[in-house]
């Protein structure tokens, strides 16, 4: 089985790594390092124990057409040039979307391709440095076919292993929302107020916020109420208590956050649905400000 | 006509220098320097033009119970201290009131003193040593009788002048809500996004910040729509773009804020009323997380 990963993020490798040790033949699009257009490369995967274990994939500078299976795993932001460039690609190969947020499930299913599936991963990634990543926290990778053929992914259950247990989930619109809301709680407070994950439980004015942002959630999407507790979001900052969020990662770093995937793919839902936002919304003006102003003073 | 000031801060070391330039006896109330009970004292006042002018002021360890005026110009956290301190002060006395805010407003009514009055200060103050005060940008100081008789008041028109002109109000309460409502759009975003205040209007996210503030507290409170308009927001924000607001400066200290004064206050008023102000309440928990936090990683 052929997998083409495009994307060598944190992500991108981790998963990478997984189904290589697999056996799987594991090709990385993007630059290659050096001249090849084709070369072999091992990456090394820190796992949560903290042993390291090293696998062999290949790096490819583009598609190849001949992939069993497409995982897209760059940022939101370099969507469009991927869907560009995966025009040539048969439209029989599944691809399989490992972004944060929703903003990217209507225009992915917009594309002519016959099978489509999403991800969400439930553990963190680290990259730290070209070929070498760490598992950060474990958690599993679920996946929910949104187009097409279940069968074309029922090959992904075969490489689910311990260190990267595979589910499958019924509604990816669903699943990937969870998602969403999950981010919504941690990572704009966690930039805002530059705290690791478990200081919003552990603050009275903060846990209030989280409070206050779940009600407001749940009664603009009744609909989760049933499967979404609150306790998942205290789960969550309790099990990466001492993370410090990509959001948070993103604005010390002076980068670009995502909080118009997770937070503003939100704030677009309920505004379809005629409901109102405000204390998210007061967050994400105020991420999209520090993002505006450079934080000069 | 001797006039007593409790609390040697910014904004009293200000109002004295103005007061003693009219040839008022001017009493500053509290320790003095040195073992001196009264003492005179030469205090410097930078003008807003940067011309220095200089008056004479005395000392005190206590108040007299012989002043026609007593100005509390201390912080609302050490009003209950002044209170206690006041217990042996004739109820002739009048009093005047220069804080922030409205948390104070009807625990000073409660007092049994029979003239109080209450002060609005829409200029800035900055204390550069213990004995020299900067007057920062132009504005009126309102005042507004709010218990017993104006004219025990009235003698402050005297004093009036072209670096303070005094303007009498009517309504105290609602004066100090207008004064609190815009401290509640300037104060809070700076102190959570660390800007200038002119900042506040430069950049698109702030001002919906502004707009989204605005129009919340304006539903809550529709009283103000008449006399309170969104470009007095604009206006404060112009002519005040080069300052560190006070609650950016007391972050930026690691002191105490005077969010429960300012937002506290309001977001009670809304809760007697049975409104609820969601952006308001989240920019105060996470001004109160920070103070909280003492925003250590």
């Amino acid at each position: 089985m052929r997998i083409e990963i495009i994307g060598a993020g944190a992500v991108g490798l981790l998963v990478a790594s997984y189904f290589a040790e697999k056996n799987m033949d594991v090709y990385i699009v993007g630059k290659p390092t050096g001249e090849t257009v084709c070369e072999d490369i091992q990456i090394e995967r820190t796992n949560v124990n903290q042993s390291v274990t090293s696998v062999n994939v290949k790096y490819i500078s583009a598609l190849s057409n001949k992939a069993n299976l497409i995982i897209v795993a760059v940022k939101y932001g370099q969507l469009h040039e991927v869907y560009a460039s995966m025009e040539h690609v048969k439209d029989s190969i599944p691809l399989l979307f490992l972004q944060n947020g929703l903003a990217h499930y209507e225009e992915a299913l917009a594309l002519s391709k016959a099978h489509i599936a999403f991800c969400s991963i439930q553990f963190g990634a680290l990259k730290l440095s070209e070929h070498h990543v760490a598992h950060k926290g474990e958690g599993v990778m679920k996946i929910a076919v949104a187009k097409g053929a279940n069968d074309e992914f029922s090959f992904l259950n075969g490489l689910s292993s311990a260190g990267l247990p595979i589910v499958f989930e019924q509604d990816a619109e669903k699943m990937l929302m969870e998602k969403a809301l999950l981010n919504c709680f941690i990572n704009p407070l966690t930039a805002i107020l530059q705290v690791k994950n478990g200081q919003l439980i552990t603050q009275s004015h903060t846990l209030q916020l989280l409070k206050d942002l779940y009600n407001e959630l749940m009664t603009a999407f009744p609909q989760f109420k049933e499967t979404f507790h609150f306790n998942q979001v205290i789960a969550l900052c309790e099990k990466t208590a001492e993370n410090t969020s990509s959001m948070l990662a993103d604005r010390l770093a002076n980068r670009k956050t995502e909080i118009d995937t997770i937070a503003g793919a939100i704030l677009k839902k309920a505004e379809q649905n005629e409901k109102k936002l405000p204390v998210l919304q007061t967050l994400y003006y105020l991420v999209k400000a520090f993002e505006e102003s450079g934080e000069q003073m």
